[in-house]
């Protein structure tokens, strides 16, 4: 479905729910989800959906991933507090990749940190170089 | 080991070899790989990387994907001449993907738009919103 529309002129609709069907679910169900602040264009992070997180996020306007280490919907923030508003959803060419352009309130990451991506590479070596906005301990005082 | 090192300081660093055998590459031996426009924050596309992908990558400064359909290394731009330049490579919290600060040269998608996320949610239709900047066709003229 995507394939075949690729050539379609600006305004053209398909139905979501049909192109939800046409998803390159991967083997376990799921699609890559890129979490971008919508303003900044920053990277917050990557994780994943199935269709039910999918649709739960077009629904409520607040981003729900699939938790492959849980096992199951992962609301963002319910345990943090560090909530994604969804501005927009966007899905790529091929059907195999969501974009999410969000409102992050605070650190996207259970690090504290803003945004997951803190590790650059830098010659033969790999250098952590994002701080913390809030101490995790902090962000999950459930876990002390 | 990415997990162990997350609550280290800024400017702490790993080896990168290192680091690269802790990657977390799925079953294929592939980390997904989100290519971002690094002056304008547009996210252009995300494709997959193999451990020699990434490498030749960082060793060329120009970025090379792994492509499954083809099932061998993918040199972005080396068919239709739209290059990606690596300004700066990154990795995140779980050591599970790779984000791709580059300078795009023209289209990143294979459709001739800039980026690959043209398929925006809206109600209960997914509306195409981008145009091509140029005619897959003149991209690709050996495919004519």
């Amino acid at each position: 479905m995507f394939k075949d529309n690729e050539q379609q002129p600006n305004g053209f609709t398909l139905p979501l729910a049909q192109a939800l069907d046409h998803l390159r679910w991967n083997a376990d169900g799921l699609v890559p989800a890129i979490a971008r602040q919508h303003d900044t264009g920053e990277v917050l992070m990557m994780a994943w959906m199935n269709r039910e997180a999918l649709e739960d996020t077009l629904r409520t306007g607040r981003v729900c991933y699939y938790s492959r280490s849980r096992g199951g919907l992962w609301r963002k923030g319910e345990s943090s507090g560090q909530t994604q508003t969804l501005i927009e959803l966007r899905i790529d060419c091929d059907g195999d990749t969501v974009l999410l352009n969000v409102d992050q309130t605070g650190p996207a990451c259970h690090t504290g940190r803003r945004d997951c991506f803190y590790w650059r590479a830098d010659g033969a070596q790999l250098v952590l170089d994002k701080a913390p906005l809030i101490d995790p301990a902090d962000l999950y005082p459930d876990k002390r």
